[in-house]
């Protein structure tokens, strides 16, 4: 049946029966493309039901949806069009896998960090109202999302405005790990109000049947039966209605009638409103079902076991950084974890299973979370707050205003910095080096072993002030191992002596540094290559003692503007050093979606480019690329 | 009776009549300090008895007290040993205007951004438990400031850990302006719920009575008797319940005695609670009751009339932008303004005014206002959002995210960009060009004059992406007032010709070159000023013009790391053009607070030091001061 939907008015004829079964079809295409190629399974699983129910009711793309943080689009991806691309989600050129405009016509707004959506859509329906407009505007956000202060900065402005807009809460009872929250729990009273629990726990029941090799559609309809109809409103002096919206639910998430019904209610409708849909992450692979977690974003895997294709031949970053924080925590007392909704993803589960008071879930919160940790460290603790490198854009004022004016010894670990990979340019992270580089008293790490994680995390207990740490997704540990203590800040380390060039690498750029040196020589050019761990402070020693026939280079996974390369040319143009001749770096675009080496690449980072690159500018080409 | 007080364990044994007399006498120094060094008023008279009656309660400096904002932190101040030094508030080596660590032991956490409290006071809480310590920690927050939804996040954390923390609510039914969102109409039934209302115009009522020349202690005793205890328990299911925190409230915030009952039972309980005050802004002088927005933060003025000692010479940047965007919008009518609860401050009264539906102001929450405006971008609008440039760091997320990754035209106007004066470090907006500057699409502008302003607001609406343009607090009109139109980004203007030495001056630092210029011509050294208005993209034209016989500076009010110096000089030597042989910014620390021209001159930012560091390079000294 897929085939034939090339538009959600496609859906329009169709009866229940067929629904569900396109229901199965679409599940079994998610499940497929996914396990090929990798990426968010679970949550687009849990989706199927309440994507269907909301393209039958809304006029996409006159009407506008808004799906949270996105990664829950697929769905609606394949039934606007795109099912023929679908193979291709995820890869260089492919679809992306996230919204996006430029995609489709029915992609209204860009989403990819959480938290969003309400802000957006408000935003919509306010342009809607100033233009005398006839449209809706719809915001899916999942329960994982509601803890993200946005979220409530927008529910209290559109629930001020009265402007009409509809939340659709998905709440699967967790975000990418099981919610934290005071929220989480008054949702569950709301849930147990309405006598939702005995209902799902028979979904649940049913659910214990694997789907592959079975008729999908029959287990779906024979849960739909059995769960009443369960629009109840909320009390009148409730959350959502202290912020003036109405509040409808919970209702059956996985029932495409029950929801048309409250979706057209909630359409006549005036004002703001809530409608809390009750899903399953993972509903319908037995996998997901699960370990919704495990499945939330995922590398490809057998669809049979749901085991991962690729083992990864060596610990993450993460699980590094967290053992050797359980390690020093045997010693050291005042060491607390933080972690803003990914246990898992910052590898801080390793952290948790030997100190599990020790580690702190504050949510989707990363502002809160950087001025706990400031509260944290002023009443006498260590706080380490681990955090992906985009998602630390978030508590860009709280890293600034609570930790670093008060030189508070909070140390941010930023996982997956650089590019990113297949999650595209919402999740690179490129922009750290700029947001932390300016701030006086804040010390920039970027180890390119484990060893060096070992060494930094050790010396960072010794510090009086703040620290950042960042470190890609990938690992690649770069030759040692063992910690290369004791770490010393300002001190970069010789790895290959040479006259002619001076690379300057950062981070994830050593080993394609030590890769580019070699071909470099192969050519006669004499190279040498350091290992600037220490972003800031710089090895000024080093710095000084460059001569003048020397052509330096520096090299990061980062953007060229306010990065290393720039902060070091300034650096020695103010001291009479060499000024770089050169900064390989990400220049002045977004980089897409893809496989990391292909970006790496196409942002000419890889080794072949580099040395090219160096080589024709020693032949006085200095034409920037 | 004020010089006897040197701690707050000083306020012991004194009655209830001794602590009225006293909070009198604290409102005259108040006043009397404000009116002479400008400052925050209205709210910290409206603190007064919540202070006195928390100081009384709890153990300070081992109990821990958050002031969020801390701009009402002046009580606190006078009553912990600071009040010889109260006169010295706010000018340059004097008591800060905000909580410092450096000050005193009883300021334990440093604020000034708004909504930060209860999450570092999460945060100590947390610190003590590890500890296994006991003491109080209390966040006292405005009703203003929880439209944060940092506050939101915190409270979420707090009621789901069950961490014992107090809140003190401190509702004076508006922030800075009277409140906007829906929790603010929440508050309001409360407080009608438990007859507040009545007791409260009441007490409005006695107040009409002048300050000045009365025995002020005769009103606020007077008003004690008359309002009746009002300690009453939310709902269950109300707004703090759904955050797991128990709510107590509302009691009157000008009666110690009711203030001290309450704070008392709070320490004994268990868990985090919120504790609504309700206080006046401005209690006790009439002229800030009758405008508490105009004395909310304040230049020196009458204690007499209220009116202001220097009227300001010229209309603020401020104005002309807000009239500008009010002409525009005449043709134009896709033009919203967006405020986060600063109408007054950013000059958007004077847009209200001839367009009252196309501002919208969002509270306190700068992440929701620079979604909300991509919202309305994506929708067909054209949102001017205007913020101080040390708040534009709260949505560095979702200027990146929202905003320019989808290359929406949403324009950010930075108000207080550059040094502030006397607020101080966390509201100097020195980090706006690190921040946009990496930013791929994103154009920058800093106009020097009225005219420039003006001609660069035009000239937004005819581009498709996104734009950010800053100003200063102070408005020194540089020459032109007339519109320069048409503005054209990349062009920078000439404003006088010379041959040994170009300075490329950003913004605040035109009228600045060109007075160094004259000095530096005075000892013969040639020097043409550039006007870089355009700070991204560059005038490539004119770089590539530049000879190598000259000496290039660039002159800016920001940080050196990360901003247009550091920028062009990386752009330089890319492309082998002349490298800038200095680079006039902030160097490498936080400026601390007093007066602006004070703090340019220590950060040699004057024209005599600019003149004198340029001929001592010129002499071949290079040192980096």
């Amino acid at each position: 049946m897929l085939e034939k939907i090339h538009s959600p008015r496609d859906l329009d004829g169709m009866s229940y029966e067929q629904l569900d079964r396109l229901a199965g079809e679409i599940r079994k295409t998610l499940i497929s493309t996914v396990s090929s190629n990798g990426g968010h399974l679970a949550s687009n699983l849990g989706a199927v039901e309440l994507t269907l129910a909301l393209h039958r009711v809304f006029r996409m793309p006159t009407d506008k949806i808004i799906f949270d943080v996105g990664h829950q689009s697929y769905v609606h991806k394949i039934i606007t069009g795109r099912y023929e691309q679908f193979p291709t989600l995820r890869s260089y050129g492919g679809l992306s896998g996230f919204p996006k405009r430029s995609e489709s016509i029915y992609d209204c707004f860009e989403t990819g960090h959480a938290s969003t959506a309400i802000s957006a859509a408000l935003g919509m329906a306010r342009a809607r109202d100033y233009q005398n407009e006839d449209y809706d505007v719809i915001a899916v956000v999942g329960d994982g999302a509601l803890t993200g202060g946005m979220c409530y900065e927008a529910l209290n402005d559109a629930g001020n405005s009265k402007t009409k807009m509809i939340v659709i809460l998905n709440d699967n009872e967790m975000s990418i790990a099981p919610n934290v929250g005071a929220l989480s729990q008054y949702l569950t009273r709301l849930r147990i109000s309405a006598g939702w629990q005995s209902a799902k726990q028979h979904v649940r029941h049913l659910n214990q049947i694997p789907l592959i090799g079975r008729p999908l559609y029959k287990v779906i309809h024979g849960t739909k039966k059995m769960v009443r109809s369960l629009i109840v409103k909320d009390n009148e002096t409730g959350f959502f209605e202290a912020l003036g919206f109405n509040y409808y639910g919970p209702i059956n998430g996985h029932d495409i009638e029950e929801m048309e019904k409250a979706f057209r209610q909630a359409r006549k409708g005036k004002g703001p409103c809530v409608i809390q849909v009750l899903t399953k992450k993972g509903y319908g692979y037995d996998k997901a079902e699960e370990r919704p977690e495990a499945f939330h974003g995922t590398p490809p895997f057998y669809v049979e076991t749901g085991y991962r294709i690729d083992k990864p031949a060596s610990p993450s970053w993460g699980h590094i950084m967290a053992d050797t924080l359980a390690e020093m925590s045997v010693k050291d007392n005042r060491i607390v974890a933080i972690t803003a909704a990914m246990k898992l993803g910052t590898g801080l589960d390793h952290f948790a299973e030997r100190f599990p008071d020790r580690l702190i879930d504050v949510g989707i919160a990363e502002e809160h979370a950087a001025t706990m940790a400031a509260g944290l460290a002023a009443g006498g603790m260590r706080p380490y707050v681990a955090v992906y490198a985009s998602f630390f854009q978030r508590c860009y004022d709280q890293m600034i205003h609570d930790v670093c004016m008060q030189n508070l010894p909070v140390v941010f670990l930023l996982d997956r910095s650089g590019i990113g990979g297949e999650d595209g340019q919402t999740h690179h992270g490129l922009f750290d080096f700029s947001m932390a580089l300016p701030i006086p008293g804040m010390t920039i790490l970027a180890p390119s072993s484990s060893g060096e994680l070992i060494s930094m995390l050790q010396w960072t207990l010794e510090q009086e002030g703040p620290c950042l740490i960042r470190y890609p997704k990938s690992v690649k540990p770069f030759s040692q191992s063992a910690p290369c203590s004791p770490f010393t800040a300002g001190k970069w380390q010789e790895l290959k002596k040479g006259s002619d060039v001076i690379l300057l690498a950062v981070g994830s750029m050593v080993p394609r540094a030590l890769d580019t040196a070699e071909i470099l020589e192969q050519k006669g050019i004499s190279t040498e290559v350091l290992n600037c761990s220490s972003v800031k402070p710089v090895d000024e020693k080093y710095l000084a003692s460059i001569p003048d026939t020397a052509q330096v280079y520096t090299l990061e996974e980062h953007m060229l503007t306010g990065g290393f390369g720039e902060y070091v040319s300034r650096y020695c143009a103010d001291r009479g050093y060499v000024i770089p001749t050169g900064c390989f770096a990400v220049k002045g675009c977004y980089i897409p979606h893809g496989d990391h080496e292909r970006l790496m690449q196409e942002a000419g980072l890889n080794a072949e480019s580099l040395a090219k690159d160096i080589i024709r500018r020693r032949k006085g080409d200095i034409s920037c690329e």
